[in-house]
C-alpha cells in the first residue's frame, strides 16, 4: 500500500498511483484529524470522496504517529494525550476516539489504537504494553461493534510484544481472541535486526489464522516484501519507496540506484530496462539526473512513479509465482538479481 | 508556451503539458548551458532527446537571464560577461556564442541575443540599447547562416526601444531589414503601465510583417492574452500560469481563485465548471485547498495542471472566434467573465 499520509500519496496523481498498480492506499488517522479534521472530511462524504480515489482505503489508528511525539505525549490505560506538531495544541486519542475518528473517515480498513513500543525495550516494558494493546484492541472492537455507521468497514487487530517469541504467541492469542477481519504485526521495522525481523514475522504469522489477511506494518525494502511474502505476510505499507523517490534513490530490477551519482550524467539508457513505468518508458537516467539536481518537482514526481511501480510489480510478480507453485525460485533468483548490481547504496 | 527553464516545466510531466493542449514549449538557454550544460544536451542528441519531448521547442537566447543579474554582469559592444548564479563562475555570451549554443540544444526555434533594458529607462538609454541589440540580431543570424547544422531551426529576431514609439519603429526597421523567420516584441511586460504596454503592443505589431509569426516576450495574463492577440500578437510565454499555481492562485472561467481562501475550506465544487482538465473533472476545491495548506507537492501538480489548461484553453478559444469572425464579441464576454467574480485576486 502506497502511503498517502495526508490525502495525497506525495509527488503522484492518483491515476499515476492507480496506473503503477495500486489497489488500496494507506492515510494516516493523526495528519487527517489534525488537518483538516476527520468531521470536515465526514462531512465531505468520507475520505474516498474528499480526496477523489475509489480505490480501497486503509487508515492506521494514529498510534504510531502519537508516540513519535517523544515527549509531546502521554500514555496513560485510557488512551494518549498529545499535543499536536503542528501548532502545539492539545489533543486526546482514545482506543474508542480512533475508531469514531476512522468511522467518520470511512476507510474500507480501519486499524486498532495500540502502543508502540520504541526498540530495544526490556521483556517488562514489552510484556507491559503488548496486554495494554490487548485491551485496547478489546475496546476498540466493542466500540466499533457499537457504532450504527460502520457498515462494510473491516478492522485489524494489531499484533505487538517486541521481539520476544513468547510475548507474541500471547499477543496473537489475546487479539485473534477478540476477533478482527484481519490481523496486523506491528512495532518491528523499529530499528532490530533484520534477522529478527524476520523470525518474529514468520513465528507470528505462522501463529495467525490462515483465513484472514496479515499485514506487516511499516516495512520494508524490495528483499523485505520477497523475505516475508515467504514467511505469510500478505499486506504491507511503507513509505521507503516514495520517500527514497524524493531522495534520488531508486529501486530496479538490478539493484539500488542513486540517480545523483555522477556515473548518470551521460547515461541514455532508461533507469529500469525491465521496467514499463511511464519514467522507464520516456525518460534516460542523464535526463533523471538532470531534473534531481536542478531540484525540479518533476524529478520527484517521476522517481516516485517508478518507485511505485517496481514495489507494486515485485508484488504482483509474487503472486503470480505463488499461483504457479514457483515462489521459491523466484525468491532466489529475485534476492540475487537485485542484490547483484546494486552498486549505488 | 508553458516555461520548461531547466527542461521541465515546472511540477507537470510533459504528458500532462501536452494534454493541457500545449503545442510547444520554451526552454531557458542561460539555465540549460549552466546545468547540464549544451555540450551533453548535444551529445545526448538535442533537448527533444534529452528530454523526452517530441513536440517543438523555443529556446531564448539567455539575454534576458543575464541582464537580471545586475551587478553580476558586464555589458560591452562585444557581449555579456557574467556570473553564473550557480557558483559564481564567469561566463560570456556573445551574440554568435548564444547562436552556436541554441544550434547545439536544436530548438525549433532560437531567439537572437538582445540587451534588456529595465524600466524607467531614458530616450538615450533605450536608443543606445535598442541599436546595440539592432547589431547584435545581425550578428546572431550571420552567424546562423554560418552554421551548417543550424537545419531547420528557425530564427527570431527581437524589437527592442522600451517605450518609445519612435525607438520602436526603428527597431522594426533594422530587424526587419536584417530578416527572420518571426519576430518577438521584447522590453515589456517589465514593470509599465498596463496601457503603455498595451499601446506599444499594437503600435509595433502592426509594422511587422503579417505572414511572419509575432511573439510578445513574457506576458502576460489571461486577459494579457485576448487583448494582445486582438492587437496583432501569436504567441506568448509567461511564468505567471505555472508559478501562480504552485503559490495556490488559479485562473478560472470565473476569475481568480486564491486557493488558500477559508471561503473553500467546505467547497465541494470543482475550481473551474467550465473546465475538462484532470484536475476539475476529478477533485474539489476543498481538497485543492487542504493539499496546498498540507504543502502536497500533488498541490503544485494539479494547480499548475489546471492553470495551464486554462491558458490554452483560452488561446485555443480565441483561434476559433478568428476564425468564425466572432473575436470582438468574444473579447468583451471574456474580459467580462474573468473580471466578474475577481474576489479573490
Amino acid at each position: 500500500m502506497p502511503v498517502g499520509t495526508q490525502g495525497s500519496v506525495k509527488a503522484a496523481l492518483h491515476r499515476d498511483v492507480a496506473d503503477s498498480g495500486a489497489e488500496i492506499i494507506l492515510g494516516n488517522t493523526y495528519h487527517l484529524f489534525l488537518r483538516p479534521g476527520d468531521e470536515l472530511i465526514a462531512r465531505r462524504g468520507g475520505l474516498h470522496r474528499f480526496i477523489g480515489w475509489d480505490r480501497p482505503l486503509l487508515t492506521d489508528s494514529g498510534g504510531f504517529q502519537v508516540f513519535s511525539l517523544a515527549d509531546r505525549r502521554v500514555i496513560t490505560e485510557e488512551g494518549a494525550e498529545f499535543q499536536s506538531h503542528l501548532d502545539g495544541a492539545r489533543h486526546q486519542f482514545t482506543p474508542e476516539r480512533t475508531v469514531d475518528i476512522q468511522a467518520r473517515l470511512g476507510s474500507d480498513i480501519a486499524m486498532v489504537f495500540d502502543e508502540c513500543l520504541a526498540y530495544p525495550a526490556t521483556r517488562e516494558a514489552a510484556a507491559e504494553s503488548m496486554r495494554r494493546s490487548a485491551r485496547w484492541a478489546a475496546r476498540c472492537r466493542a466500540r466499533l461493534q457499537m457504532l450504527r455507521d460502520h457498515d462494510g468497514q473491516a478492522q485489524f487487530g494489531i499484533i505487538q510484544g517486541g521481539v520476544f517469541a513468547d510475548l507474541r504467541r500471547e499477543s496473537v492469542d489475546a487479539t485473534v481472541d477478540v476477533g478482527f477481519e484481519g490481523y496486523a504485526i506491528g512495532g518491528l521495522s523499529v530499528g532490530e535486526p533484520i534477522e529478527v525481523m524476520y523470525s518474529v514475522v514468520e513465528e507470528t504469522a505462522a501463529r495467525l489464522p490462515a483465513d484472514r489477511p496479515r499485514y506487516l506494518m511499516g516495512a520494508g525494502t524490495p528483499e523485505d516484501l520477497v523475505e516475508c511474502v515467504g514467511r505469510g505476510i500478505d499486506m504491507f505499507d511503507c513509505v521507503l519507496p516514495t520517500r527514497s523517490a524524493r531522495n534520488g534513490q531508486l529501486f530496479t530490477s538490478q539493484g539500488r540506484v542513486n540517480i545523483k551519482n555522477a556515473r548518470y550524467a551521460e547515461d541514455d539508457g532508461p533507469l529500469d530496462p525491465a521496467c514499463g513505468c511511464y519514467t522507464c518508458t520516456r525518460h534516460s537516467r542523464a535526463y533523471l539526473r538532470h531534473l534531481h539536481l536542478a531540484g525540479e518537482m518533476t524529478a520527484g514526481a517521476l522517481n516516485t512513479l517508478h518507485n511505485l511501480t517496481f514495489y507494486l510489480d515485485t508484488m504482483k510478480r509474487i503472486r503470480e509465482a505463488i499461483k504457479l507453485g514457483i515462489f521459491d525460485s523466484f525468491r532466489q533468483e529475485f534476492l540475487r538479481s537485485v542484490s547483484r548490481l546494486s552498486h549505488d547504496s
